[in-house]
C-alpha cells in the first residue's frame, strides 16, 4: 500500500479520464426520437377523428424541420407560432428545437397590435399561424416574415401540408452544440407594461420535462387532455413530457367543459391539466359524474379555493397542485402528497392542498425571504417574496439586461409573489407583490380573504383588491360571482368572511359581477383595482 | 417591422443573456435534500426492527460527511466501503458525494488479495468496512488507511456511531463545481485479469437515477427491496434512485428467498431487482404464491429465460427486463412493455421479454455494429456487437488511459457483448463476444441454446460453451443443473434441443451439474471452459 500517498497528490486530471463518449447534450427532440422508436405503431396524437401513430408524428416533425432548413433558417433564428392546441403545434415544439430554431409560441388571445409586437421584438423569420386566427394578423406589416398557413383541417393543398411535402423524411444534422442554448421564447402576459420574452434552455426544457413525467406520475400508457393552452410556457412542458413518456396527446382546440367530459369517457383520459377557472368549469357542467378511474390534475396558475380542491375530490379527480411562473418553465412546485392525506376529510385536505408545495425533483429547493434575501422564519405567518434558481429557471429575458439583472438581483429569481413558508417547508402564496393590502400598517393577503369568501355555498369565484380608504390607507373589497340559480346579499358575505378572518381582513364592500380574466383564465385584479382607484395615486407598497 | 433583419444578423450572445441563476450543477445529493424536506417523518431506511425517517437518514449522512471532512478528506479522495446492504451503505452513498469524495464500493465476496489490489489501485484514503467481512481484510497494510469499522447493531460504542458522533450536523459545504466530476469508482468484477474501475461522474448518477425512476415507475410511495447488492454498480443507481422517488429502502443484508418472501408480505414492497439467479430462487422457493398486488421486478445480469419469465409472470411479479454494464451506470436498455403484451400468453410474452430492449429515456440510442461500427441489419439474424455512448457511459477507466481509449474506439463504448437487432428496434444478447462458438465457420449463440434446453421441464439452469472439435474447431457442450426430484437424461436433453434448434446449434454432450458462479449470480463460463480447454490453445474467434 506504500504508493497510496503519492497518488492522492496527484491531481484529479490525472487521474480521471477525460473523454466524450461519456456526454450527450440534453435535449427534449431525444424524447420523440426515442418514442417513436418504442412505440412507432401506437397512438400519439389525437385531434378529433384524427390519429397520428408515434412513427407519422415523427415524420411530419422531421419534413417540418427539414422544410424550414430548406427555406432557409439558420441556427437560433426565431420561429413564431400563433396557434390552437392542434397537432401542428405539437410538431413545432419538436421540429424547430430540431431545426437549430428558436421556438416563439404566441398567446392566441392577443390583439395584432401584440402580436407584431411579438414578431417585431422576436425577430421572427417564419411565423406558422392557424387560418381560424388570422384576425390577429390584420394590419401587420409582414415582409420580412416567412408565413406557412396552418389549417386545422389538414387538407393536402394546405399551406401548412405544402410545406410539409417540400421537406423530407428522416432527421437532419443536429446543429446543437451545448445543451444550454435557447429552445424557446415565451412572451409573459404582463398585466402592465410590454411582455418580457422569457429564454428556455435545451437543458432546461430537458429537465423539467423529466420533472413533469416524475410528478404527475406520467407513463405510456398515460391519455393526456390538452385542456392547458400549448402557448402556455410551451404547455408547462408538457408538450414534451408526454412525448418523453411516450403517453398520448389528445388535442383540445378550445376549452369547453362538455367537450372535457365527452373526452374524458371517449380516450379514457388520465390526466390533464389548468388554472382553477377551468377547473371550475368542469366539476359545475351539467355532464359532470364521478369518474371510474383516477385523473391526475395539475392545477396552477393561481391557487385553487378549498372549495373547488373539495369538488374535484368528490367527483374522483386527484389534484395536484403545482405552481410556477412563466420563468420558471411553468410549474415549479409540487403540493406533494403525504401518506396521510387520502384518508383525510375533504375540507382539511383541500386546505392542505391549497398550499404550493415545494420545489419538484430537479428544482432548488424555493425559498420565501425578506428584502435581503434571508429566509423568513417557517412560521406560516411572516410573508416574504418567493426567490428561485436553478436548472428551471430561465436563461434571461431576450434583448433586455436590465431586465434580466432586476429579476436576478441578488443571485436569484424574484418572482413577485409573496408567500409564507410552513414549518413542513411547504410554501404558501399569500399574494402578488403588487395586489398585496396594507390597512393601517397590517398586511393583508388578498388570497386569504377570497379563500374564506368562496367557501360560501353561493360564491362560485371571488377576487379581493385594495381601495382607497381615507383613514386605513387601503381596504379590502370583495367581486364575487354567485353560482347560477342562488343568491347572497352583501351583507351575508361580509359576515361570513367576519366569522372567518380576523375583522380587519373582512371586506368592507361586496360588488356582484362577472370577473375580468386573462385568455389563461388568470382574474385581471388590475381591471378592478384600476376601476376603484380612478383618479387617485395608487399608495406604494 | 423593419428591424427584423438588422436583428437576425445580430449573434446570440447580443441577444440572449448568460447568467448563472438558471444552472445548479447535477448531483444525486440534491435528492436526498429535497426527499428529507419533504416527507421528513415518513420511513426512509428499514433495517430488520429498526427504521430511520428521512429527517434521521439525512441526519446520519450530514454527520458521516463532515467527520469525513473533519478526518482530512479532501477533494476527489477515495472512500471504499465493504458492506453488506445495510443503512450504513446508503449513508455512504450520499455522505462520500456530500463531501466532495469518491465513494469505491467493493464487492464483498472478494478475497483480500483482490481487496488490497482496489484499495491500492484506486488510492483509498478512507475505508468503511462492515465488521462481519473482516476476513477479507486478513493480511492486508492498512497503514496510511483510515478505517471505520460499521457494527450491524448499530451499538453507539461501535467505530461507525463514533465517527458519526464525532461529525455535526447540518449540511456541509459543497466542493462540487462541475457536475462531470467523478462520484464513484465501480471495480468490475472481471472473469480475466485485474479488475478496471469503472468511473462514474455526479451528472451520470444523476439522470441514470432519473431514468430508473422513470422505467421502474418509483413514486413516494413505493418499497423497495434490497435483493441487488449495492455494490454493484452502485445498486444500478438505485441507491439514489429510491431516495430521489421518495420511496422506501428495505435493506436485505444477505440474498435468502424465505426472508424474501417474509419482507414481501410484512413490508408491503413493490419494487425489488436482481440477477435471474435471484429470481430463480425466488419462485421456486417454498415460500411462493400469488401475488396480491403487482411487484415490478427488474431482470438484469444476464438474459433471463422464458421459462423463469413466465414463472414470475404467474405468481404476479411485472418483469421488467433491462441490461447494462458497470460501464453505463447499470441499466441502460429496457424491454419495454408494448399494449398488447398483458394480454399474451405466458410462453409468447416471456419470449418478448427475454429481448435487451431499447434505451431508458435518459440514453443515447443503443446500436448492434460491425467492426467498422456501422449498423448491422435489423432482421433478427445478423450479430454484431453492443455499443452505446452518452450520459450514462462511464467517464472512463480509471488510471487506465490505454484501456478508456481501447473501450471507446471510434467514439463509442464497445460493450463486448454480441446482438441481434430486432426490426422493432429492440436488440437481443446472444452472447459475449468471447462466449460466441464458431463451428464449422457458422457462428452459434450460446444465449440461443440455453433458451431451448431451460425449456424441458426437468431443466433448472443450463450453460453451454465452446468445447474444441477436431472437425468443427469448436462445437457446443451444455452443463445441466436438474430440477429436484426429476431426471432427464443426456440422450432427451440433445434430442430436445434438436427439436427446437437447426441441428448444428444442439449439443453434442451434456454433463449435469452445479453451474459455478460470480457472487453476483452470473455463470462464469470461463470456468467451464477452461476445466474443457486444458492443455490446448483456445481458437481466437
Amino acid at each position: 500500500m506504500q504508493t497510496i500517498e503519492m497518488m492522492t497528490e496527484a491531481t484529479a486530471a490525472d487521474l480521471f479520464p477525460e473523454t466524450t463518449v461519456s456526454r450527450t447534450e440534453l435535449t427534449p427532440v431525444s424524447f420523440l426520437r426515442r418514442t417513436a422508436a418504442l412505440y412507432p405503431d401506437r397512438v400519439a396524437v389525437v385531434h378529433g377523428g384524427r390519429r397520428f401513430t408515434w412513427a407519422e408524428h415523427l415524420d411530419r416533425v422531421d419534413r417540418l424541420a427539414s422544410a424550414m432548413r430548406g427555406a432557409g433558417l439558420r441556427k437560433h433564428d426565431r420561429v413564431a407560432i400563433l396557434c390552437r392546441n392542434l397537432p401542428q403545434m405539437l410538431e413545432a415544439h419538436m421540429a424547430v428545437p430540431a431545426a437549430g430554431g428558436v421556438l416563439v409560441a404566441i398567446n392566441i388571445r392577443l390583439s395584432s397590435d401584440e402580436v407584431g409586437y411579438i414578431l417585431d421584438h422576436s425577430g421572427a423569420r417564419f411565423l406558422l399561424f392557424d387560418r381560424a386566427l388570422r384576425g390577429a394578423m390584420e394590419g401587420l406589416d409582414l415582409e420580412h416574415v416567412m408565413i406557412v398557413e396552418i389549417d386545422e383541417d389538414m387538407s393536402p393543398d394546405g399551406g401548412y401540408e405544402r410545406f410539409l411535402a417540400s421537406g423530407s423524411p428522416g432527421p437532419i444534422e443536429s446543429w446543437l452544440e451545448d445543451e444550454e442554448e435557447p429552445i424557446s421564447i415565451n412572451y409573459t402576459s404582463g398585466t402592465t407594461g410590454r411582455p418580457k420574452g422569457v429564454v428556455y434552455t435545451h437543458r432546461g426544457a430537458y429537465l423539467n420535462a423529466l420533472g413533469e413525467v416524475i410528478e404527475a406520475h406520467l407513463r405510456s400508457d398515460s391519455i393526456y387532455l390538452w385542456t392547458l393552452p400549448m402557448f402556455h410556457c410551451n404547455g408547462w412542458c408538457f408538450t414534451w413530457a408526454v412525448t418523453a413518456a411516450g403517453g398520448t396527446h389528445v388535442c383540445l382546440p378550445a376549452v369547453d367543459p362538455g367537450k372535457i367530459w365527452e373526452l374524458i369517457d371517449s380516450e379514457g383520459v388520465t390526466h390533464l391539466n389548468g388554472a382553477p377557472v377551468v377547473h371550475l368549469g368542469v366539476v359545475n357542467h351539467a355532464a359532470a359524474h364521478p369518474l371510474d378511474r383516477e385523473i391526475i390534475v395539475c392545477v396552477a396558475g393561481a391557487p385553487p379555493s378549498p372549495t373547488l380542491l373539495g369538488q374535484m375530490r368528490t367527483l374522483g379527480f386527484r389534484p395536484l397542485h403545482v405552481y410556477g411562473l412563466t420563468e420558471t418553465y411553468g410549474p415549479t412546485t409540487v403540493c406533494a402528497w403525504q401518506e396521510s392525506w387520502p384518508q383525510m376529510e375533504t375540507d382539511a385536505l383541500a386546505s392542505r392542498l391549497a398550499r404550493q408545495g415545494q420545489a419538484y425533483v430537479i428544482s432548488d429547493e424555493v425559498r420565501v425571504v425578506d428584502p435581503d434575501i434571508r429566509d423568513v422564519p417557517r412560521d406560516g405567518i411572516t410573508m416574504g417574496e418567493v426567490v428561485m434558481r436553478g436548472n428551471n429557471v430561465m436563461l434571461g429575458y431576450f434583448r433586455s439586461r436590465e431586465g434580466t439583472e432586476e429579476a436576478f438581483r441578488g443571485g436569484w429569481f424574484h418572482s413577485g409573489d409573496i408567500a409564507v413558508w410552513h414549518q413542513d417547508g411547504y410554501i404558501e402564496l399569500r399574494d402578488r407583490a403588487k395586489d398585496l393590502i396594507i390597512s393601517g400598517g397590517e398586511n393583508i393577503s388578498t388570497i386569504e380573504v377570497e379563500q374564506a369568501i368562496v367557501k360560501h355555498p353561493a360564491v362560485l369565484e371571488c377576487a379581493v383588491v385594495a381601495v382607497p380608504h381615507p383613514r386605513w390607507g387601503e381596504r379590502p373589497k370583495a367581486f364575487v360571482t354567485l353560482r347560477p340559480g342562488v343568491s347572497a346579499s352583501e351583507e351575508e358575505i361580509i359576515t361570513f368572511a367576519r366569522e372567518r378572518l380576523a375583522h380587519f381582513k373582512a371586506p368592507d364592500t361586496v360588488d356582484f359581477c362577472e370577473l375580468p380574466k386573462t385568455s389563461t383564465g388568470k382574474v385581471q385584479k388590475f381591471v378592478l383595482r384600476e376601476r376603484e382607484w380612478q383618479g387617485l395615486e395608487r399608495r406604494i407598497n
